[in-house]
């Protein structure tokens, strides 16, 4: 199942799955693709297109069951089962992480953070311990560990990436500022790079001040409203 | 200029910029698009056709001259000009963006936090001062405001984000998650979803699980190294 699917699909699926959560929230029950496509300012089709992928679940005339259309792209993104996550680097994002509440909700577990800095030793954040990075052999041994997220410098990414795959670590969120050059090509890696995020902000205030056009949620060009 | 771009091109120019940024760093005055491609892990084609959106900057024979792309595609992500950057929500996100050095190194400034917590009131992170959110308004008269970032929960994104349009700022960086319905449509904003990455990241371990295999930088699979 899903094997021949794009990115651009993928990273539209997490934001079906928030607006049916809101919706579930809502009391909503079921929902036609034009309801949903209206409140999610996609095409209809665009819908029909992005699920059709996984097999389609919505049925003609009734539109999509609201609970069983969630709970499947869930488990399609993987959410039918809890994720360990540890964070390198205890500083300010890094804390950030460790406090947000949603994550949990979502099944990602942050079990440890991690720095070098002797004086966070022995700190919790949010009921998360901060340990010293030279006991991340020991804690991994004890530790079932599914993704580790990379806050710290990037002048140290690679070097700790690599040693997290050397433990068997397959899934990498880097938030540090550098594409990773990992040992290991068999890797999952996600990254967040925020100064490229502000810069496309930028570009697009550029663009915007000079064509004031609008582009919709995937980029295209929209007419304005 | 750049009128057609599509958001795939654009998203990528920032990496461009990062890569020639370190090469210039280590003394490279001039690469091919080869090199630069097997740097970058994109195929030379590619880079060719990304930079030929923007006219080209490449000489048969010759290459890229590091210095001269770097500076333009500085200049096409509108990186010549500083952006005063505020910053809503003080809290551990918000602190780290205050304290993060490579967005003032990159033009953006953040030069104030505001939070509704009065615990915060007259804190600085790296200098920024974080004021009430009651004087917003009050400070937005005094100073020039190119881009806002919501770091707030997203109960109140809407409310504030549609208080900072009012103000006449046209760029928000949203943190919080939640697609903001704006008064003003008029108005460039930059998501940045972590659950939504997280969710990303659990789907390609599970079908890297599944089915082995390797995705390039664009999404694209590829062979097994």
């Amino acid at each position: 199942m899903g094997k021949d699917i794009s990115q651009a699909v993928i990273r539209r699926m997490p934001r079906y799955y928030r607006y049916l959560g809101d919706l579930l929230e809502q009391g909503v029950e079921r929902i036609s693709s034009n309801e949903l496509s209206a409140k999610m300012k996609v095409t209809a089709s665009q819908i029909r297109q992005d699920l059709n992928n996984f097999g389609g679940f919505g049925q003609q005339g009734y539109g999509y069951n609201v609970q069983f259309l969630y709970s499947e792209i869930g488990k399609i993104l993987g959410l039918e089962q809890q994720h360990n996550v540890i964070v390198i680097g205890a500083g300010n994002l890094g804390q950030a992480l460790a406090n947000y509440p949603k994550f949990k909700k979502l099944g990602f577990v942050i079990i440890g953070l991690f720095d070098i800095n002797p004086k966070l030793k022995g700190e919790t954040q949010s009921g998360v311990p901060v340990m010293m990075l030279e006991g991340l052999e020991d804690f991994a041994a004890r530790h079932e560990i599914d993704i580790a997220a990379l806050t710290m410098p990037k002048n140290n990414a690679d070097k700790i990436a690599n040693r997290l795959v050397n433990l068997g670590i397959h899934a990498i969120w880097n938030f540090a500022h550098v594409d990773l050059d990992l040992v290991d090509k068999d890797v999952v890696v996600e990254n967040v790079h925020l100064s490229d995020s502000l810069m496309q902000l930028s570009y697009n205030m550029n663009m915007h001040q000079n064509a004031g056009e609008i582009k919709d949620f995937n980029g295209k060009r929209v007419e304005r409203l």
